[in-house]
């Protein structure tokens, strides 16, 4: 089984590869769909429809994870943050994949054990969860630690196989 | 020129298309997307992608016209609005046609002569404006009204045609 864990952003998309065999996670990819700023916003949205679309056709993941979006204190840049993340949410959609959505709560709480874990600790739980030889970036990690999340509500029969 | 109107919404998206020929506005079509409540969001993204790629698709319109989001009193159902207006904005992105955004303010008094103007009032004017025999509905005419709005811009030498 392959997840593709997504950290939506406007600005920056994190995405990130795990393999899940015989009970072992296994780090695939990952990456940050990054767009220009000087782009218009629905120039941005196209870019970053077809990043994803991109990741999904060369690595084929069966299953796709997506942090809900948090109520962000700008009421603006939540707006902004759901138009992202209508188009992740679509790309996934139109390749027939099972979408399942974490709060960054749950995220937190499943990567380093407590909801409250900042950037920092999410980055060192991902390079030691998937035993990698660096850090990925911020973006990156979020990522896969949404697919780690999503591996752990299948190995603990959270969600039906 | 063909212009397509968008009203969006994450259970109805309203649209419709207008002709520009000889500076006067010919009605080409409207209609409403529906989705069902009961399908999950993600499910209604996919339709409401789907719903104007078609139109787009069958009509061929030159440009878009989308009314911008309002800040809704909700802030949960303004971020689901955002999910839907990106999917929407998507689909002309995707088809390289030009987009306009408009304000519901500026919408109105491009119909209705001033900006507080009632739904009621919208419809009643899209169907003076483009001559029609009835009513559409409150969707469909909100979404004339953008493409109306388009038109005004045009031959006011606002908007470089």
């Amino acid at each position: 089984m392959k997840i593709l864990g997504i950290d939506p952003g406007s600005r920056a998309t994190g995405y990130g590869i795990i393999e899940v065999a015989k009970g072992r996670l296994n780090f695939v990819c990952c990456g940050v769909i990054r767009v220009a700023a000087k782009q218009s916003f629905p120039e941005r949205l196209l870019e970053i429809h077809q990043g994803i679309a991109e990741v999904i056709e060369i690595h084929r993941p069966n299953r796709v994870a997506i942090e809900e979006v948090f109520m962000a204190r700008n009421p603006s840049s939540a707006l902004k943050l759901g138009h992202a993340r209508g188009v992740l949410v679509l790309a996934a959609m139109q390749r027939k994949l099972p979408l399942a959505e974490y709060t960054p709560r749950q995220i937190k709480q499943a990567v380093a054990g407590y909801g409250n874990a900042d950037k920092a600790q999410i980055q060192h739980m991902v390079k030691a969860i998937l035993a990698l030889a660096k850090s990925p970036s911020h973006d990156a990690a979020d990522a896969l630690a949404v697919a780690i999340c999503h591996a752990n509500h299948f190995q603990t029969g959270l969600v039906a196989g």
